[in-house]
């Protein structure tokens, strides 16, 4: 990991909606704005969780033109950029690298299934090629549960022997930290981030570069005081909060209940709105969620570290 | 089914494309013109076949303008629509009606898995009522196995009840003919497409539309010549025939092979080029498809009805 890289805590900006589904740039400049005086390291926006597959081309790039005029620095940013089609994964990429943004995070094209390690380089080549700035970064996203396209080691192994000084970094958001270790261990130059802080502390003992997790919408100083403590005696106990947290969430659809906390914590309701074909939860079970994290004592607003008070 | 609908053999075209990856436009007029010649009814360009979720919104945009300016009927046309954002969709949608096509076939947004029903409908109601068109003629596409959401028959239900005169038809390439039966049972007032020309007899006896297969490509004729005569004595042993071939061809990866088939009619290898992930067959794999193909008597150009000669 080279330290002009985006390390700690990434997270998957949400990203709030105006009512005719329009993104509703004032919310989400502002959620940025929050996520980064709570200690947010970076912000990969574009991600799983910001719905960006619901999203257009052009409304990608006029959003992220919309967070960096207000002022955010370009260098926070780490998009999502991967689409199912080449071209536009091109543009998308070029586009952010243009900007100025620390790196791109890059989904496999997911569309078809079934293809070829080959296949894959190639996609992969092309992007690189054809966008075709040095100052590209590029940060794989294995997530086979949503793409649907695994990235295997071979894979990684081609791609980081062939573009060794862009591709420089992995999230996996697989779930099985075994696959995580192993990439560790098998890439030590590589910028991994497990998908979930749940793996954070384990992934940080073993040279991980920090974690780029959805969860980092509510609880981002509570995830990032494992970061900046993770050597010390404390770091379990830490980890414990944060994981009990996130398991609380997660037995809930976890996009629709991110929105519900922020929109809680925000008193605007206007957070709960989703694109189809995601549903915003019921009010009985947003009061349940709720509920379940209140009797953690947890609260969006200042837990975990001084950063949040 | 109304007689002003497309019915009968549908083609998912290819795509051909120039060395540098675009569309290779003029290849593409040519090969449409061909399938219509030799009996497709309509040309469903833009669907899986046609690697069309490896082409960007506007690509997609120039490519059908390009395709009925080049003097092909816009009424011939029903190409897929959907994507994985709401207003991708919606772009590509109103742009097809505005041009006169006679429908749009949609796949569901296809990244987010595991939604609900109700978050499919929303998507489908958005598209539909944001579309605004009252051409629109929607036909649902049913294809788990690459988009990973299942369309099902409560959903069709739904959506059939609340947009009786815009959702008109469904393609069904889930594999199994035991849904596509139950569908034409449950929906005798839809179009249902089989996704396969294996299941076309069996479907046309039970009130099916025609189908819709990646084979129409290679073998519109023998396919059309099933639908001309399926009430005649011959109709078995002619969808053996056809059955056969497309047995052949999908031992190998589909798309790739269909192009193997076309390049080697056409004499023209460019045919063979196939956009990332998906890869080119080896030369030794397209000379066996070719071989197998040849054993059974195919020929591109003319396999099993008069229009071929």
């Amino acid at each position: 990991m080279n330290s002009d890289e985006l390390h700690g805590l990434l997270v998957p900006v949400l990203t709030p909606f105006l009512p005719d589904l329009r993104p509703a740039t004032d919310a989400m400049v502002k959620h940025c704005n929050w996520l980064l005086l709570q200690g947010a390291n970076g912000l990969a926006v574009f991600g799983t969780t910001s719905e960006a597959n619901s999203l257009g081309c052009d409304e990608r790039i006029e959003l992220l033109e919309a967070l960096i005029e207000s002022g955010i620095p370009a260098d926070r940013f780490m998009p999502g950029t991967g689409t199912c089609a080449l071209t536009d994964s091109v543009r998308l990429t070029r586009h952010a690298m243009e900007l100025g943004c620390a790196g791109a995070l890059l989904l496999p094209p997911f569309y078809y299934k079934g293809v070829s390690d080959d296949g894959l380089f190639s996609y992969y080549s092309e992007v690189i090629e054809r966008t075709g700035d040095a100052r590209l970064r590029i940060y794989l996203y294995h997530i086979p549960a949503m793409s649907g396209v695994a990235l295997t080691l071979n894979l990684v192994d081609r791609l980081v022997n062939a573009y060794p000084t862009t591709v420089v970094g992995l999230k996996d958001s697989g779930g099985d930290f075994q696959n995580t270790a192993t990439l560790l261990k098998e890439f030590p130059g590589l910028s991994i981030f497990p998908g979930s802080e749940s793996f954070l502390l384990e992934g940080l003992r073993r040279g991980g570069a920090g974690c780029i997790t959805a969860t980092g919408n509510v609880n981002p100083a509570g995830i990032r005081s494992v970061i900046e403590h993770w050597q010390e005696p404390c770091a379990d106990q830490m980890q414990g909060k944060i994981t009990r947290i996130r398991e609380v969430i997660q037995t809930y659809p976890m996009i629709p209940a991110l929105k519900t906390i922020v929109a809680d914590h925000r008193r605007e309701p206007d957070w709960l709105r989703v694109r189809p074909p995601l549903m915003e939860l019921d009010e009985s079970v947003r009061s349940k969620l709720i509920g379940e994290l209140g009797a953690l004592g947890y609260s969006m607003a200042g837990s975990g570290s001084a950063a949040a008070a």
